[in-house]
């Protein structure tokens, strides 16, 4: 089947340009000795992380347990959790997935300290803590190295974990001189830093620039999308995932509305200095998407030489893309406009 | 289970909220003789469709094809799509529903209308139609009481489909004079209007003042949310769902981060007049989220006497209850804060 049969809204991957994608990543990491740990947000597919592992990648990033375990399930052998896991209800499923995987988890605090602990006391298997730290994003993370050897000497203190390192998302301009100074502290009390990881596509191509640096997470790189298209990472050649959509209705002269809203491109905006609107028509790039309802795309057309008639499809790329494959349950896939395959997206939807 | 004990983020469902919610609007329009057609994106479950069914709607509104076949599959058995349903690919599945169902669709175009008789054709049956028109929103929908006369033909011209009446959302200023206008055009020409529907939770319950409308489409006052409490038809006490989240970090004195983000509590916003940020904390009505990504939502306690610590569970009533209904597989299912369900949502992601 030609993609242009398949019924809209759909999510369309394009298979060359994702191993081009892949490929790409792996040589830049290989130039430069740094370890790739791509995370698998982006494509919640099992099929591309063990691709990513065979290319190259050390192991993989997950984000929360249950989608780790959809990974580790398929065979994922080294996964790392970035994010602090917290709380009782947390320690069964913690255990089960330390027990099918080799584990690591990064957080910023003793309680998740404690609940990892709890889990490796009850898997009987020792998991890895990284320290986050706040490198600027003013997210999670620890936001001095006293505060990272306090964490290490607990998690090396309870004979269950072992510190790893440390980890930051993305990369702000405090990493290199907290690291500096952390393994400075570290080294002082005798605790080696194997690790420090940093995540991000943004910026992704000057990682090794930073000084200490020894692992890359990135995670868009596999499909590109607007933002980082926006941020110069990527060419629109380079993006792998599009929305197929239809025009539903031209109820003005300068008004379309299009069958993909919400529940398929999401809410998600890039900055103003990428463009405007809900996602990049690429048939009509002057189009703006001026507002998205639940299965609405309103799309003025005022800017737009030449406008699209009821019934024609266009291809959207997304301001976000890992949000987008969230939304969906099965990806068609694509190899030069025929449809090779309907996958479904066994990690979609694990926010646990 | 109390619902204190449930693994969080997780999205929870109030019963005795949502039996009072339906049984209020039931009795609104049952008072002022409208008919109650319920649209079930808000909580796209089977078990609520029966139940509004039950306690006195006409039948349901549902968006897309794949989600009204849920519908008729769960034995609801008069289903309007409000929704204009163009292309080809779209014929076999609609003659499908067709033959599962008695079916409206709502459209304003004749390419949709050429769709929807087509699956007339190949289903045997006669499709219902009711002509859209944009009363002030700007999104679908005629601009003039002509094009609603020329489609009318058309839709009784073909032998398929039969004209029913006119639709709107939601419900904007040009309501009344459209409706009044089309009206005498259509007696004119002998055509009669049967139904005038109108749609939107905020400004429902004014609905009957609205000379000539037959019916009301409504779909969040099942739940409520921050958005239709801003909009003043709903108190915080009617509101029926809320995300149950855990604080994991706390890593500044005013900051914490909830394991919620945008694949939990979509990044959807309320209008400024409303309130700050991605949903409102209950337990702490002063902080802010100001910032979700996927996982996370950073939460700004500058303003917040209290603070929480890491560990500490909060509810979230979400600024638009539909796009978190459509994140997640299940709902738990709660009365008197006793887990007495995990429901799992089958009319979830359904975008085609």
């Amino acid at each position: 089947m030609r993609v242009d049969e398949l019924d809209t809204p759909v999510p369309v991957i394009d298979l060359d340009r994702v191993e081009h994608n892949l490929t790409k990543m792996q040589a830049y990491c290989d130039r430069h000795g740094l370890a790739l740990r791509p995370h698998i947000k982006t494509h919640k597919l099992p099929q591309f992380a063990l691709r990513q592992i065979e290319l190259g990648a050390v192991g993989i990033t997950c984000q929360k347990i249950s989608e780790a375990m959809v990974m580790a399930e398929a065979g994922c052998a080294d996964i790392l959790l970035t994010y602090p896991i917290v709380g009782a209800a947390k320690v069964a499923p913690l255990a089960e997935l330390a027990g099918k995987t080799k584990l690591t988890v990064a957080l910023d605090n003793a309680v998740a300290l404690d609940t990892v602990a709890a889990a490796a006391a009850q898997a009987g298997v020792e998991i890895g803590i990284l320290v986050e730290f706040d490198s600027g994003d003013g997210r999670c993370g620890v936001q001095t190295p006293d505060e990272v050897l306090t964490l290490a000497r607990r998690a090396a203190g309870n004979g269950l974990t072992r510190f790893r390192g440390l980890m930051t998302y993305p990369r702000g301009p405090r990493t290199v001189p907290f690291v500096t100074e952390t393994r400075a502290l570290l080294d002082g009390a005798g605790i080696a830093v194997e690790t420090v990881s940093v995540g991000g596509t943004p910026g992704c191509w000057d990682t090794h620039e930073l000084p200490g640096v020894t692992e890359l997470r990135v995670g868009t790189y596999i499909y590109h999308d607007r933002a980082t298209v926006g941020a110069g990472v990527a060419t629109l050649d380079e993006c792998a995932v599009h929305v197929h959509a239809t025009v539903v209705s031209r109820p003005t002269p300068d008004r379309a509305v299009l069958d993909c809203g919400s529940k398929t491109l999401s809410s998600d905006r890039v900055a103003p200095s990428v463009g405007e609107g809900y996602g990049l028509i690429l048939d009509y790039p002057d189009a703006v998407i001026v507002r998205v309802n639940e299965e609405h795309a309103v799309v003025d057309l005022s800017k737009s030489e030449t406008k699209p008639e009821i019934g024609d499809r266009v291809r959207i790329l997304p301001n976000h893309v890992c949000v987008v494959t969230n939304l969906h349950d099965r990806m068609a896939i694509t190899r030069n406009g025929e449809v090779v395959g309907d996958w479904p997206v066994p990690a979609r939807g694990c926010t646990r």
